[in-house]
Order: C-alpha cells, then structure tokens, then sequence
C-alpha cells in the first residue's frame, strides 16, 4: 500500500475517535470508565497483529524476527516516555486554561521536525522546515478564540512554569515518535512483530495505570477488571476499535514512512473534525478555521510535492531522472 | 538603488502614514478638511519631479521623453479607475461592516497576482502563487477580532451585495496598479516625465472632487482653496508630505521593480502599524497578530528567496548559470 493511502486513512480514523468519544458521552458524562479503552485497544492491537503475524508465518520467507533481550528491553521505551509525557501533560493543566493547552499542543508539530532531523539524521529542505512551521501555525490559526466566545484571557497571560511544561510536553511527544520511528526502522523484522513487542509492554503500562488508579481511589469502585465493560455501548466499542485500529497505521507510518507523515495526518484529522463538529454538532465555522485549513492545505502541498512542481526548474533539471530522486525524501512503500 | 531598499522605505513610510493621521486628529476628529491632504501631495509629488527631471535635464544624456498625445492619454487612465474605485469602496461600506471591509481589502494581494500574470504575461512559480495567497491569508489572520472585542459578526453574515462589491474592488484595485505598472514599463521614458504627467492627471482629478465636494454641500464651509491650509498642523504636514512621498516610491517601484513588490510592501506595513500600536496607542497583540505575521514573513521569503534556496536542487542544476537566470523574476535595479 501506499504511504498517502495510510495516511488518509489515519486522518479519518483520528478524526473519527474525537467524534465517537464525543458520541459516546452520555447526558455530558462517560457512563463507562474511559481509563480502560486504550488498555482494552492494546489488546486489539495485540490479537490483531498476532494473526497476521501468524498469517506471515504460514507463508515463506518466514518473517525475520528479533528476539534477543538486547531488541526486545527496547520496546518499553516508547510507552515510558508515554507515561512520562501524561504526567506533564497533567502538571501543565494545572498551570494553563485548556484553550490554550490546546493552542500549545501545536509545538510538538515542530519540535517532531526538530528531533527527526536530529536523532534520525534525515534532511529537510529550507521549504519544508517552512512548511512545517506553516503547518504549526495553520493548526493553531484554526484554534483561535473567536470573538463573543465566553473564557477569552489575553495571549501569554499564564504563569511561565505553564509555558516550560508546554515545551517539555511537546518535547516529550515528539520523542516518543522520533524513538519509535528509530525502532520499528532499526532492522527490518516483521513489522507484526514489533508491533506485539510495542504492545505488550503497552498492555502492561496500561493495566499498571488501571491498577494504580484503584490504589489511589481505595478500590472504591472494585478492581479494574469487574469495571472493564461496565457501561460500554456499541459506541464505546467503536471508540476501542478505532483507537486501536489508529495505533496499528501508526506503526505502518513509522516502519514505511516517517514521523512528518504521521504529523501532517493528524492535524489534518484536528481540522477534519473541526469542520465535521459544524455538521454534527452546529459547531459554529469561525474565520480563522477557513484560514487555518488553507494555511495547513498549502503546508501539505509545500512539503510533499516535487520541488520541479514548485519552482520552474531548468528544463536540463527537469530531464535528468537523478534530479528527483536526489531531493525526494526517502519514502519507501510496502504492499 | 536596489528594489529591495525602496521597498523597505515604502513599508515605513506607509506604515508611518496611519499613525500620522492619527496623531493628526484632535479628540477624535480632523480640525483640517482631509479631503485637502491628497491633492497637496499630488502638489507635493509635481514639484520634487520636476525638480528632479530639470537636474535630469542639465545633464547629458537628456532624458527621453514622449510627448504625444497618444502616450499622454494613457495617463489619467490609473486616476479614472481609482476614482471609480473610491465610490465603489463608498458603496460597499453601506452593505458591510468596517471590520469585514477591511478583511476584505486582502484580497487585492490576490487579484493583483491575477491581473499581473493575465495582462502583464508575468510568470509566477507555484511556490510564488502558494506565497501570495499565504501574503493575504497572514494579513487576514493578523485582522481577525480578539475575544472581547466590541462589535462581533458571525463571518459571511452580510449581504451577498457586499461581497460582490468587496470584490469589484479588489479587482479595480489591482487593475490600476497593473495598468500604472504597463505604463511606466512600456517606454524607456524618464521616469520623472511619466510621473509629471501621471501626477498632474491625478492633481485635476483631486480638485475636481474638491469642487464637487463644495456643490454638494452649497458651499456651507466656503470654496475648497479657502481651505486649503486652515487648521494644518505640523502633523498634519508631516501626513502630506509622508503621502507623497508614498506616492513617489510606488511610482519608483511600478518601474523599477513590480506591483507584487509593491502589495508585500504595503502589506508589511500593515502589520508594521498594527505592531507599533500596541507600542504607541497601547493596542493590545493578539495572538493572531503574531501568527499573521509568522505566515507573512514565511511568505515573503518563499516568494523572493532563490529556488535553490529553499529546495534541493541537483548539485548539477546549482553550478549551471542559467539554471538562475531563467527562474528569477526579471527585476532590474536603477541607481
């Protein structure tokens, strides 16, 4: 399949789980603990990529698969820093109003681009670095307070620890990405296969959290596990499904194409459910989102398409077959 | 001098030129006739070039300078569009508010680009495309209200008219500067010359409004040149010769460079303005204002930077001479 393909479909699926989680609610409140949907979407993840694992296997070349311990210690890594990053996450809300948690939320578009060129090593050109700004602040152009809105502070009115938190979050996500992108493309095992080594130690993050959180209340609800479908409707089952269907094109992304892909679909996917909340939900459409989706449409064709489509090339550039091949990212496809 | 010099110029005279009105004001209102401020610079701009077409002229060689009358018919053609232009300005605020009107007035940026590719057969890049929509979309984005702020209109909310006239003038806008461009460009004329003819042509046009200002209101305030200087402060000289001087670099640049020179000229000042009222009038910034004036810099760049700049090229295409020549946009400078 091809990267753009998977990636379309990621856009839609992101979009999809604010929708759905959104749907799932009800009277204003989750009837259902929602700590338990991603545990349950690891295990989705886990059984999905074991059958296709077991698929390849039937197959030959048998699929290369890794298991010394020197591999495997490095698949908890991702989903610590995970971990790490939540806690922030939370630390700044304490510091920042949501609205602009949000409109920091964007940083991580750029700091993704940063880490990828340091740790990866992989070149951007000069367009593309912009490109990535632009998309950053399309994303954020969308998110602005339109006026008549009811909380409405002034830009940077917050305590600075609220900023630092911001950047080290953003920091932190990225990481996680540029880590996992380093991972799944360090050798070339079975993509199914790290994918249930990336899960497994995900499952069990997950469950410690669930458990965790028993502890911290008293186990005034019972355990995690006499909750685990308490409350769950088909919608709640669709919001696990596509939450895990979500991490399993991600793990393409990362193997087959790279953390700018993944990037560029799920803001893509931010404003896809913006546009979709004026549908469904009389969302009202602001100026700014007009403005921000073209900022963001014009950072997508900035950063994907062919330079010779961009800039009038000589016409002895445009001939050479080196030329495009020398300048476009390295993006391989699989089937 | 290089384009690029006189462009800067344009920007801090142009900026200069709204917040010079405004300190011309006393509490809140004109002492002086405004309407007498353009004609004194159309004076303004006659004298310096005529001075500087007599030095012209003591030097060998003279200056060439067509004199007939089928060139100098040409000239009033920039004036009758503007005059057009100014009542279909004037009947466009009767449909919509200042705020959308202003917001509107972006998309000259884009027709310009329009007219100057369909009548001046200018060549512009993909990427100089994307950079001038960016030019307008970031102008736009740095005029939209703040939460808060007083007068709050859902966007698209006036009539169809109102846009339809916002428009028309976009277009009228843009077709004068690409048609004073065709002008100044078509002869190897002085430059002085041409806007001796190009300014004594506007010159007519301001007295006639003068005049038929003072038949519409039967002459209440007395004829126009009674009024001429009354109430004239410093200020409101400084705002007189500041237009004119505006007046003369566009001209400047109409010749020497282009009109999507002039519009990022222009538009940098508005944001230069916005940005010195947050000093001077104790504006508040907002965060769109700085957004905008993210994407207007990232604008800026891609659409003058060299093509091997901003994308990889082939090492074979960069050590070519004419891989330079053929994309850069034909730009001479003057001294």
């Amino acid at each position: 399949m091809q990267w753009y393909v998977v990636a379309s479909i990621l856009t839609i699926f992101t979009s999809s789980q604010g929708i759905l989680t959104t749907l799932s609610q009800s009277n204003g409140g989750y009837k259902y603990d929602y700590a338990t949907v991603p545990f349950l979407a690891e295990g989705f993840k886990l059984i999905v990529s074991s059958v296709l694992l077991w698929r390849e296997y039937q197959r030959s070349p048998s699929p290369k698969m890794t298991t010394e311990w020197r591999s495997v210690r490095l698949y908890p890594i991702p989903s610590i820093i995970y971990l790490i990053h939540n806690n922030v996450q939370f630390a700044t809300l304490t510091y920042v109003d949501t609205s602009t948690y949000q409109i920091m939320g964007n940083l991580k578009i750029v700091t993704t681009g940063i880490l990828f060129r340091l740790f990866l090593k992989r070149k951007l050109s000069n367009l593309q670095w912009m490109a990535i700004v632009l998309l950053a602040i399309g994303a954020t152009t969308s998110q602005v307070k339109s006026c008549g809105e009811a909380s409405c502070e002034s830009v940077f009115s917050s305590p600075i620890q609220g900023y630092m938190l911001g950047i080290i979050s953003a920091c932190l996500s990225a990481l996680a990405g540029v880590y996992t992108e380093f991972l799944m493309k360090k050798n070339n095992d079975s993509l199914y296969w790290q994918n249930i080594q990336l899960y497994t130690f995900g499952a069990i993050f997950n469950m410690a959290k669930l458990v965790l959180d028993d502890f911290r209340s008293g186990f005034e609800r019972g355990p995690w596990w006499q909750r685990l479908f308490n409350g769950y409707s088909i919608t709640t089952w669709m919001v696990v499904l596509n939450l895990g269907s979500t991490g399993l094109l991600v793990s393409w992304l990362m193997k087959y194409a790279d953390n700018i892909v993944k990037v560029y679909s799920t803001s893509m996917a931010m404003l896809l459910t913006m546009v979709l909340s004026v549908f469904l939900f009389n969302f009202k459409p602001t100026l700014q989102l007009f403005l921000g989706i073209f900022v963001c449409m014009m950072s997508l064709h900035m950063y994907f398409a062919p330079p010779n489509m961009l800039v009038d090339l000589p016409s002895t550039a445009k001939t050479e077959p080196e030329s495009l091949v020398e300048v476009s990212v390295d993006r391989k496809s699989a089937s």
